[in-house]
């Protein structure tokens, strides 16, 4: 799934490039972007008693992204496990590779607890 | 001019809604989407050697916006002066008007001096 | 109340210049530790429930601040009504001022309606 | 080094805690507290015309980090390249390690190209 941000210069600091903090805020709007296109949203996780929290972010940065630039943010599920899950994001404008990450999620019921992710959203994902 | 945005979970805060500073973030993003519907960009502006830095902000939080939603603000250009400018907002979900609220600009030249907006710049605000 | 603030590249933007949103931020962070001066904090308030929800923020710039400033906030109660309250900011580096703002709160019970502030809470920011 | 951080609201989301993209905040903090430490600052890197842009950054999650905690950054330099070095973090609330993380440096000059480090610096950071 691609979803398209537009940098504002409060994603950017004084190199004149987007800080580096704020590609986790791409990955999350993209990753919210990928739900909504399967017809679900987080709201939907929150009534089935389901959180994802992450437990793991990772990304490099290969280009600066620059101010009014349009990216497009490639989002797939990289990896489904018995109770996580890992999101694979790579950014790109036009042809140019700015970043490239991930994030790994856990699992849990309302208790906090580890579960399982239920089959409507395992087969969903598993598209 | 009406530019739309979609809350993200870095938007809110633990009130479970999105958090005050954030809706200058969104007045900054439909002011440079102001500009790009007039065929400019601040990018522009530079090249013209002109800067508009805001020098007094302001926001009235009618209700509060939730994660997911989908936030249309409208934006338009309410005071045009020699050597300032104002921008207003209104941001709404559906009919509801979730906040209102004004940036003003310096007109400024390179040395930090203030300057009078170009009559290119000034005929297409004034439209 | 005085509290300090260390700008950080993530607070700046491409201007050089803390971003204007972030003021906002410093204002939340000079609130928190106000109450903290008076031995209190927003848990107490939850606990006596009662939130605070900024209705109105305003900040005018008077100087940039830059990365690495060492900023301190002066931070008092400007107004103590029936069911709202006023915090007042001067945001100093050294002896120039940088921003003057205020944040305008509503005094809220656990249903959303407005309430008075308890007692409590009212002698202190009184004194 | 240790570095202190007070959880404002502002880095909390609607889960109640504070969102994982804030913690390279965090991080990019206690790094400059870092230099500062050593008696240098970014404006010193400048001026030796080196700058050290992150080209990847890790963070694992280990338990939340919650509104108005104290947290403690303890931060190292944890590998030390011909034209690279790697800074890393631990964050922890009392004996709670809330997250760690790294972030890895090019370190380049003023054209953009990779250089050595100055002595200067590496006698610093190699202590």
């Amino acid at each position: 799934m691609k979803h398209e941000i537009r940098v504002i210069f409060g994603d950017t600091d004084q190199m004149g490039v987007v800080y580096y903090a704020n590609y986790l805020r791409f990955f999350e709007s993209s990753r919210a972007a990928y739900w909504r296109a399967l017809g679900k949203s987080y709201r939907d996780l929150e009534q089935a008693q389901i959180a994802l929290p992450v437990i793991e972010a990772h990304c490099t940065y290969k280009k600066p992204a620059l101010y009014e630039d349009l990216l497009e943010v490639d989002v797939e599920v990289g990896e489904l496990r018995a109770a996580s899950l890992r999101f694979v994001y790579t950014i790109r404008r036009g042809l140019d590779v700015i970043a490239e990450g991930y994030t790994r999620h856990a699992v849990i019921g309302p208790t906090g607890r580890p579960r399982a992710l239920p089959d409507e959203f395992r087969d969903l994902l598993s598209r």
